[in-house]
């Protein structure tokens, strides 16, 4: 019926991805290799192994991976270095994620010989784009498979049907689980649909599953001390970690101190307006922290050339073209302006807060207290140097201002 | 001695400006002219007339003008069009102020038939920048005096043994004074040297001024309704308010929640990093709830035009460019993109916080629910478009990809 | 068998239109209305009302314009306002006029009450995203026929087996006609396909339709001057024009000298590249002359910000994006810089050169020879104020190097 | 008289050079030492050294380089990787030599123990910003001697009498030099002064001096294949050549066919605008081949980008930013796009014109001819796929469309 003979599905264990699973047997008669990955989701994967097995699927054909490590690493910090935010808010928690799944799937397609590649995003989001445009540019002539834009399945009522008919175990389904349409890695997790689908209106507290709310906080503020090497953290309080110890450390102090949470409505790489939910509580201390850390230890016009920059980066990751040769470019140029970007941010954690109250460099700070001071500075700065400088800023404006006289 | 005969002077009637006006008396020979504004720095300018009359100064040369409406209405609010934040952080609270006094200091000059101009700004700072490419932008060939750059009285205590002999009543100077170097004006206040002068010392709690510590912040939130008409706030909680009005109810609601402070290290136009505190409640709010109305009543190509010639509009505003043609090119460009930024956008504030909690237009929204549900849209969108929107996006990386694989 | 009722057609006369009005006739069961637009391509669009008829087309469906004026006047010169390149390379003569053909489609759509538009570009080009992009901008929920991305007469003797097939005249086929695709207008004439499809191959000589090779270029120079007004041509040589006259009279001169040939790789929208020669000798003259007479008239900050969006306002226009919210907010700032371009250029034409040998602006120069002289310029220019401007642009490039020292 | 002790002078051997080198000895007291460089400007540099001799310059401080190969690999074949061009027109010539003079200086400083630099660049002009802000980057703490910003010898009467009084030999000024104010190296040759300080009138063709006019250019054309690898172009016709063989020889080619010969006004850092002409003829084949090699070798995206940051680049260059950080960030992002910029091209040289006639990349290629083909393509692009993506590209406008029309 079709010429698939095996495909890679990227699956969770949840409901979606065993129906998509399901369908993709009967509907191309092909083999299924599930592909489940730790990111930091917050759940356990191991129990996707059982219910893979309870599929169908062959033992050898279930891949389970723990991509902590290099989700931060190769991820989230690279990206962290250029201070990263979509439309002025969205810190890309979910678009971040993407590129490594589907790199993933496509190394295992390489290892078991598929031909194809399947994932369970919706016809209507990003993810779809960013998956297909990894799968794409890492393996050009893989065949992929969206079933969501393929199959008729298109309401929960008919996907709970097709599940019940295929013995797909729905009891998990418990009375407690969230409602809303959610994405979770290591650093963020989102809520989008259901209500959300007014944004005129303010989400239920109870909507919220990472994070305090500013006002059950904790009262009392916490200092926390971040130490940056390249422009990535590389210890906290003086204890040395790595990227995915960094990033749940930082998640769990900024979840306790209400941290992180964030109400927008954004513009999707497929043409419509959403409104999504996000709490970043690691990550929204990250950016704030990163750029006090650069404020002493940039140049200025490298500084200013990276913020210029800035929203073109953040719409690639947004899109999903971070396996482009373009997002590589202006990587390499990022990660070079990081070399002297070492040294120590204190900030202050407090009910939804992130205040930097300090920040140093042995090594590479720019700010010089000489050159700075109110006080006399012995000859550091020349004051008289600033009258030629603005007129000569100044003169082609005299120019235009002497013609436009001239003129009358 | 020279050949200036009338010089404008920016007068606060502080002790600075006050040994100016004596220093240019003396050392010009010339007749002053004092201008002195209230642009909402929260201090009488009244006073301003005795004082200068102490010091010589003809009735008919001393002009005390109210700014305020004209400041935000025809700065302020024109630069929050464009979500301007210099450095990712700073609101450019004193850098919008200097192009409206350099302003009237050039109209002033020209009714009085002054040929020269002068300011309190000292060599180092932005300040005399911002000041002196208005004077030259607005009047070509006007004579500037920069005291601070000219004089000898680089040292406080020079200064004030200068006031002393020559009679400038210094008893205001009184012992609860602010210590730090400071500027006010309706959009923030802002703090400089002293202890400041070291970026890794957090600042001591009674530096700030404005507004409450996040921590001594009402334990309530309080919600608050802004209503936008062409992107500027034209309505608080359903009252009508000019543009003044706005900025100073958002202050006084801001300042009591503990909002819009700042400490950064900054990078100046004369070249050195330097490290201010702010406090900018007022505009804090103005800014998140601008990108909120923005989210849906703005074109996302168009919102992402904006956001990348953002940094270069706020450099131009921080550097002083206010008055120069491309500043004036960009605005025009801002300004079209305002026309259907109508709306209310709701916020909660909350110790320190900012939340968007809702936002609607009923006139200019651009977010349809009927496309973006989760729910079946009744064929308003197809979703199997987006398999042809993503293999064209990832056509040029698969033949890329394939051109790889052929030469191995 | 469809729902469609009415649908205006692109129609040139030509073979390939012809057997789309056949196909849309049959396959939709719907009434045609054909729309023929004299831009400028150098072909009568008369004749193309008997071959409507012919094809059983009612009178009053059959529309034909003269659009010559309007495309000038609304689309290449806003265009040229901006010095638009893409690619460093191509002047968009094609992308230029596919926005204008739809809007009047749409208009036309309207008038008639057709529910669906027709076009003959391809399925692998750029130009049906430019018409459809303009059709769904103007009326978004017009019905959109594309036939080539439909039909399965993809290869050139099906087409002509379809033609005989159902009566369409395939006599004007004559031998002597033009192997290669292509499109003209009043900006230009382009080629693509057969020996084409090579990059490595040298174009033939006879391929070239517009204009006398450089060699063949009469051997004697010949001056042209041009007079602007706000960025726009309005008089050659003294004689005052239409846009509609200014092009064709620069297309004359052009083509005689041999000027505006180009062979290039460009880079389509749907993902490839692509190799297409073209014509364009007025442009070529346009485009240095304008920036010769900018020159002279524009602020060097406003020139550098167009010089910087414009590679980005060329690609939207590529790409089809003329009727969208973000190409009209680039050219409110575009159109507003150029009130002072006004004044008068001399260029040589000489065997595919366009040598600019003098410019002039009696009421906008910003040219001071007094200032820019080499001669004493009594104090115009302080050279004294060059040392502080460069000290203090030097600043924090010093303060870098002494950490770096002092770090070792 | 003065704290300097030995100043490092860069040193042409001519008129005004020679009168600063004495003018330095007078005025500070100093030992001089001289840096004479042959970066191409075509003059024999030995001579130089007897002249410093005779001025009483010890040998062991006179310093006598060949940097020409340096000059093209270093700084000429970089910044050409960019297709930098200075205000549409400007191919750097003058600008890109600088920052090498500066450099050397600098090593010679440290060498010999200098605790001075000096130069000829006038006080109104971009070459003493280039000069010194590449002696204070490079470093910081230099004393920087600008002997045009200082002295009275501001005519050329002024000069001529000094260097007579001084016994400076001036016979050397023979009657047929030019009289204009120019500049040479191996990129180009430029003229400023005199007549051309009328930017209406056309410069006098004996002015020229590198170039045959395109009228008395050869009458047949000539064709040269031009070999690249990673950008730059290693051999000429199938002869490997070091990159000042490669720019000496394409200066011949391109004198020989009346190439590179520009006109323009153009608007100098330091506030006015200027005209200059020059002479560029093999940068002006470099820069058309290496946009043709890139047009097969680059993909879009990543030549849209470079594209859009070339003019930032291009001014940094202009404006003697080539040692700051943010060009040396930029640079690491152009080089990393070229690595696959290898191929050849050929183009045809005729009477000012440069016309590429073929390009091919063996090893990295992205034009496919299978997926650009005008014929069928054997399923090689599925043109269905162009529907859904201008679906979806131009879902953004339809639902804006949509919205206004329910407006009305």
């Amino acid at each position: 019926m079709s010429d698939i003979k095996k495909v890679v599905l990227a699956y969770s264990g949840g409901l979606d991805t065993s129906v998509i699973l399901k369908w993709l047997q009967d509907t191309y008669q092909c083999e299924v290799v599930t592909f489940t990955a730790d990111i930091g989701q917050g759940e356990e994967v191991e129990p996707a192994r059982q219910k893979a097995i309870a599929l169908g699927i062959k033992p050898e054909n279930i891949f389970i991976d723990d991509l902590r490590e290099e989700f931060v690493r190769d991820f989230v910090f690279p990206m962290f270095r250029a201070n990263t935010i979509y439309e002025g808010e969205y810190l890309l928690g979910t678009s971040i994620a993407r590129p490594l799944i589907a790199k993933r799937q496509i190394e295992i397609a390489r290892q078991v010989g598929a031909d194809a590649v399947s994932h369970g995003a919706t016809g209507k989001g990003n993810d779809q784009v960013r998956f297909e445009l990894g799968y794409y540019a890492l393996q050009p002539n893989i065949h992929v498979i969206a079933p969501w834009r393929e199959w008729d399945l298109l309401s929960r009522e008919k996907l709970l049907a097709y599940a019940e008919t295929h013995g797909i175990d729905i009891s998990k389904r418990k009375s407690g689980a969230s409602p809303y349409s959610m994405d979770a890695n290591l650093l963020h997790i989102s809520y989008e649909g259901l209500a959300l689908e007014n944004p005129a209106a303010e989400p239920e507290e109870d909507m919220w599953l990472w994070s305090n709310s500013p006002e059950s906080a904790p009262d009392a503020a916490e200092y926390v001390e971040l130490e940056y090497s390249k422009g990535d953290i590389v210890a906290i309080n003086g204890v040395a970690m790595s990227p995915a110890q960094v990033l749940t450390k930082l998640n769990q102090l900024g979840g306790k101190h209400g941290i992180g949470r964030l109400d927008i409505v954004e513009n999707r790489y497929v043409g419509m307006k959403s409104r999504g939910c996000y709490e970043t509580p690691g990550g929204t201390i990250m950016l704030k922290a990163h750029r006090a850390i650069e404020s002493i230890t940039l140049d200025r016009e490298v500084a200013h050339l990276k913020d210029e920059l800035m929203p073109k980066y953040a719409k690639l990751i947004y899109t999903g073209y971070w396996w482009s040769p373009e997002r590589h470019m202006l990587q390499t140029m990022i990660d070079e302006s990081q070399q002297t970007v070492n040294g120590w941010v204190r900030v202050k954690l407090y009910k939804g807060n992130v205040i930097v109250v300090g920040r140093e460099s042995k090594t590479d700070s720019l700010f010089d207290p000489n050159i700075a001071t109110f006080d006399e500075d012995g000859g550091a700065y020349n004051h008289a140097d600033a009258a030629g400088f603005i007129r000569l800023n100044a003169l082609r404006m005299r120019i235009a201002a002497n013609a436009r006289l001239k003129r009358g």
